[in-house]
């Protein structure tokens, strides 16, 4: 019952891989027995899929479920192919049921059919309740199992209830108080609960709290949960009526999986379901292929724009010089707006309607960064290349930098507006666009100013 | 104390709007009366730091203390700075240790001296504990609020305590019990406490728990805590003995402002310290300027290369027109590659020591995705441009993807051995230095083939 390390884990998996190779699984089972849950959980998740079911069955059956129950869905479905439904009955039923409906979303239907038929009726009920709201809403992601706490109740009372309903209950730190029609009347805390005197009414107890909506938006909900620092925040159906809990935990789950998955956009490629080093290689070639083939198509573009302007490069071959840079600095403009205005989405401090205000910061902002580079690109392209070459130059870059600034703000918006992935259409697809965009300018600037 | 709808906020921030234009503070007050605290929380971060002040202004004492509570230090420094340190005192007091240290960060030394020499002994004492650790590190997170609980205490006893003590405690929730050496055993969560009959042992109702050191890294150590879904973790100093406890919100808080920092640093610019909307024009443009001006630098590297091989340019113009798609091509690889690997170290999926593991998966991926592109290149080049065109077109994008994963996986990792922020090191940088390298393989592909 020592304290331990945090960052045993690497410890843990370098010697379960070592015993894994010699086929010892006896030394496993003995490792596993002595290691933190949390610490067999990672091991488990940054593994292959194989080693790690080869690791959950090594472990004891009590272990094995509380390690079951923490595991992402997509983890559990491995284990339940691996091990059978048979084999996991027992943990399915342990699951709270918006971790069930999850973890039949990853299953084939008859997997999942067959281990729903082995459940109690109240569990497959409640399973049922959240499986009815969509994927992707609060509903889908609530816990329906709440106590039944009324205002006039006392302390006494509602601890008694408490102890009679605990093993059914999701959370007990956040307690939502209803009247008799089911309206949310606030939350009780455990921690005030617990101080409290045994007469002492929920009505003296119960202070405000924010509630969600079956059909509000998961993500965007979890977003706007966490930096609230709740335990749980009561949800209710569309007459708002109280149906279930919205716990931090889930939030925290929903926005790490979620934050992956954009992280991944942004860079270009399809998240991995699996820890990277656990990913077969071809599923690595398939997350970034599909997304470089798009692009390349788009930046093929840029061919085609350069092979129009072919006879003025052919008369000023020094033209064809500073294409890199200009159409770098254009996408690294492009990007650093696109980037504070997701984030800025993200966070909840633009909203949709706010487009027009942030393409005016942008325009002008773009400007003034504009104003700067095209003044020293000016300045350098004139003492290397003449003075013409510097007028295009300085000219250039002011132009793209606004543009880019533009288009870089207002595209997350877009795409949030039409539906999209505000992510998706960041980095990779504004250089694009920029580059294309930004070589019409300067070979337009350059004909003019070279009189080609 | 009816339930209230989430994004009420952005209503809320219209009207308050509407009244600031008007000078009609009355109609402010009341509008602050009857909203959420959440709500007025984010309307003061999402404004400007002296409208912030003015609504902060215009609540009620008790309610303006729940609120600076909840703000994050920098803009309770600004209430500082706006309402003078007389003015926050009893704020400033009511400030968990940890939350005082931070706000201290934020402030000129003089305001901090003053604001300390007007607590009690005990809360400058907690403060000092909390100042005398590192920035950044768990230490300087954590809360040295805690009751001292021992393996032999009835619960009871435990309630007792708890009873006397809980204004000054941290948190009820995650309970540390201690050896008579002030080691940790484990913890009790007041779930347990609370069903717990009133002789039972705190020796019965402990469980396991991690525990975390001062000294550790606070990111590192909260973005290990947070998908643990527990709520606090004890905290020990270097000698294994209980100092704190570090809990899921200020995790929350630490990884938020961390997650801002990071999305900035991909984009390439610095992270901005009010709300978009918020921050004057040319704050942003600050934030961009010097990251535009170094990569605009780096890129002038591209020029040069292009410059040494002018000549070969002139003889066949035509290979100018590639010069965007190619650059384009490697850099979306390369940031591929980077933001997939800075994200599994950010989940601790890869690890310091796993840099070779990574290379070499990476110039695999990089050599199946550049067969692909290249052969498809080869042929659509070959097409419209000839054979020669083709056999360069394609041999160039082989090369460079394989080059640009590579580098790509690489460099978040080598940022990090260095102690550099591994977000740094991703977009914009990789697509400058594939750029170049991009250029020089080319062409050297291009004069063999042609035999310029």
């Amino acid at each position: 019952m020592a304290a331990v390390e945090q960052f045993d884990v690497y410890e843990l998996e370098k010697q379960v891989e070592n015993y894994l190779r010699s086929h010892n699984a006896e030394k496993i089972s003995e490792l596993l027995d002595g290691a933190q849950l949390n610490d067999i959980i990672s091991l488990i998740e940054r593994t292959s899929l194989k080693r790690g079911a080869v690791i959950f069955r090594l472990l004891p059956p009590e272990r094995a479920g509380l390690v079951f129950d923490a595991l992402d869905p997509y983890h559990q479905a491995a284990m339940v192919h691996a091990l059978g439904s048979d084999g996991v009955g027992s943990f399915f039923e342990d699951l709270g049921a918006e971790d069930r409906a999850m973890l039949i979303d990853e299953l084939p239907p008859e997997v999942a059919a067959r281990l729903m038929r082995e459940l109690d009726e109240s569990d497959q009920e409640y399973t049922n309740v959240v499986l009815g709201y969509e994927r992707g809403t609060v509903g889908r992601a609530m816990s329906p199992e709440i106590a039944e706490i009324y205002m006039d109740m006392t302390a006494r009372e509602v601890c008694d209830l408490l102890r009679a309903q605990h093993e059914d209950l999701e959370t007990l730190y956040t307690l939502p108080v209803i009247d008799r029609a089911r309206y949310v009347q606030g939350i009780v805390k455990m921690r005030d609960l617990f101080l409290a005197a045994d007469d002492v009414k929920m009505s003296e107890l119960v202070v405000d709290s924010p509630t969600v909506s079956v059909n509000d938006d998961a993500e965007e909900t979890a977003r706007w949960f966490l930096p609230l620092s709740l335990l749980a925040v009561p949800v209710v159906d569309s007459n708002d009526k109280l149906v279930g809990i919205f716990t931090f935990d889930e939030a925290q789950d929903i926005v790490e999986s979620e934050d992956t998955e954009d992280s991944a956009r942004q860079g270009g490629s399809e998240a991995l379901k699996t820890p990277y080093l656990a990913t077969p290689l071809i599923t690595l070639v398939k997350s970034r292929i599909v997304w470089l083939l798009v692009l390349a198509v788009s930046a093929s573009l840029t061919v085609q724009v350069l092979d129009v302007f072919e006879g003025k490069l052919e008369k000023a071959v020094v033209l064809s010089l500073f294409i890199p840079l200009l159409t770098g600095t254009g996408g690294n403009t492009g990007n650093q707006a696109a980037t504070t205005v997701t984030r800025a989405l993200a966070l909840g401090d633009v909203h949709k309607s706010d487009i027009l205000k942030v393409m005016w910061r942008e325009v002008r902002v773009g400007l003034m960064l504009g104003a700067v580079l095209g003044f020293l690109g000016f300045l350098a392209a004139w003492v290397f290349f003449g003075i013409e070459i510097g007028i295009i130059i300085g000219t250039t870059l002011l132009s793209v930098c606004t543009m880019s600034a533009t288009v870089g703000g207002a595209m997350p918006i877009v795409a949030k507006t039409v539906g999209a992935d505000p992510a998706v259409f960041s980095n990779p697809f504004i250089s694009t666009f920029c580059d294309a965009t930004g070589l019409v300018i300067y070979f337009l600037i350059a004909t003019s100013v070279l009189g080609l």
